[in-house]
């Protein structure tokens, strides 16, 4: 209680705890949010989406319908539609997904589309042109408020995360998203997943420096 | 000579020198390297290959023919053919490849392959199943003894190798090999490579422990 030394113990104590808080990893594979306008023009103005299942953060779910991504170099066929509807369409792949479309988007975080790629989304009854639309989603941590008091980082905080695997890695760069909708995880791609061979049930273990 | 405290300063910065050796990255798409036996069956008794070009280590090429790799999910067409033959056939390929072709084979080095993965493989004019022939090569750094002397690790050593690049990560468990027949690279697959948004040009910075 104000003294320096004892309130230093706790602060290294507490650092140590945090060195040990371990993160479960959750792998997004490839799948695009769709606007109400384009999901209209892609399956009919009266079409209604069909739930396949809800997803770790909450509200968020996976439909049934598929959609294919057409680049200038590849396709990429049943590509997973989220919902609910966004604001803006948004197309999240890997960079061997860009490397086999023939496109270059960059890394962003969900949400950020100015200058990111284009690329044709097509269902069997009609094509868009999503412009500005498509990027390498960065990686970064879901957590709720209380997890981030507990954890003591703050909401755009960067840091590091190793995956705990046979083949770890430390991913640098990871930033910190803090919303008491979100659960617990890291969220990566499968390049990032397949660097490490992360399998179900994989955790990784955030390091602040 | 003979001071402690002018030998520690010595050491300390040894390894400040160390710390900032920088290593070219060579990422290693999928490519097969064929028994003669294997190479016969598949080419005619009597081919002979023809080299489209040197690779960076000494006496290894890749020869313009390609084979198609036929797993149990899927099928690799196009697969690049390294000389000159070897003892055994080995297939090394990435994890996302081996997700394609549904299999999963272990992370070794090369050379190393009992236990490995089997597969099929095809060209215009036969087909063999290659047992125990399909790695995950374990990422690995080449160097010459002088190489090894002045960056202070040994053959067989365990580094890590922070990559460089746009979105950075640290590789655990890259083993050091060395033999003065070797340039100076890293080796990793795509799965790595895509995972940091490696380029031509990337560089490693090695990190001892």
């Amino acid at each position: 209680m104000g003294d320096p030394m004892i309130d230093h113990i706790v602060e290294r104590v507490m650092q140590k705890i945090m060195e040990d808080v371990l993160i479960p990893v959750e792998v997004s594979a490839r799948h695009i949010h769709l606007s109400k306008e384009d999901m209209q023009v892609l399956f009919g103005e009266e079409y209604v989406m069909t739930k396949k299942k809800d997803l770790s953060q909450l509200g968020q779910c996976q439909y049934q319908e598929r959609v294919t991504l057409i680049g200038p170099k590849g396709v990429i066929e049943k590509v997973a539609v989220l919902g609910p509807a966004r604001e803006k369409t948004q197309v999240e792949i890997s960079k061997t997904d860009a490397v086999k479309l023939g496109i270059n988007p960059p890394v962003r975080e969900s949400g950020d589309l100015k200058g990111s790629g284009d690329i044709f989304i097509a269902t069997d009854k009609s094509v868009i042109k999503a412009k500005e639309s498509v990027i390498l989603a960065k990686r970064h941590i879901h957590m709720t408020t209380e997890d981030a008091k507990k954890l003591q980082v703050m909401d755009k905080q960067i840091v590091k995360v190793k995956l705990l695997t046979e083949r770890p890695i430390i991913l640098e760069d990871v930033v910190v998203r803090v919303s008491d909708k979100y659960a617990l995880n890291l969220h990566i791609d499968f390049d990032e997943a397949n660097a490490a061979l992360c399998t179900s049930g994989t955790l990784g273990k955030m390091i602040i420096e």
